[in-house]
């Protein structure tokens, strides 16, 4: 039986590619802020907590819907970083939602380590602002 | 003692309330956007739902804060609105906690009804991108 050759599935960073774009109808649905960006929240997929806000361009996104991990745009460095690739505390995607109004992501993800660059479990871990709490029936 | 002048502090909307400013270090922590807004993650308190991204200024922070609902800011209307006023789902603050560096906001809530404007439970429901999933042994 002759070979066939392989094909061409999800595409793999490194040298030279990127081959896909962002697929035209979610390129279509994204409301980018004025510096091109929309906000990505991350959410542990078993335990439902939030781990952290991050922010795309169209070709995070892109890298992230392709690449089973998630890539973020530095809004302070300006350049992509690949969560995890210094750290080691990566990120893989589970599942990926768009919201209403396509200026927000919701990642779910498999969180390796602290997702916190500070150490902690989440970038909210130990920062509660004081609020007056608020009752259905007050 | 001569009377000092009131201090032009934090603009009021409306006649008559809201006693409090942000406080100063809350404020100080704050990275706002090009907009002057940071983002605000609406999760619901038990089911730990991420039910809705929103905006706030430094002002609808302070309401948040204070008045045990949230207040956003609208950044296509350019006006703050607080949710439920005109829907009914109101939503109850919990708590608040501001993240490490200081772009994104994480509210618990207990929401009244559906959070989003479509009539979903959440902004993100039947919303999903295709993406390709990650795994640790990949």
């Amino acid at each position: 039986m002759p070979q066939s050759p392989e094909p061409q599935s999800t595409p793999v960073e490194s040298a030279g590619q990127p081959p896909l774009d962002l697929p035209a109808d979610v390129a279509a649905r994204l409301k980018h802020d004025a510096a091109g960006l929309v906000a990505a929240i991350i959410q542990q997929h078993d335990s439902k907590e939030v781990l952290m806000l991050g922010w795309m361009d169209d070709e995070a996104l892109r890298r992230t819907l392709s690449e089973g991990r998630v890539t973020f745009y530095s809004r302070s460095r300006q350049e992509y970083w690949r969560k995890g690739d210094t750290s080691g505390h990566f990120q893989f995607v589970k599942s990926v939602a768009l919201d209403c109004d396509g200026d927000a992501l919701l990642i779910n993800v498999d969180q390796v380590g602290a997702a916190c660059h500070t150490g902690t479990t989440t970038c909210f871990d130990g920062r509660e602002l004081a609020a007056v709490v608020g009752h259905r029936d007050a």
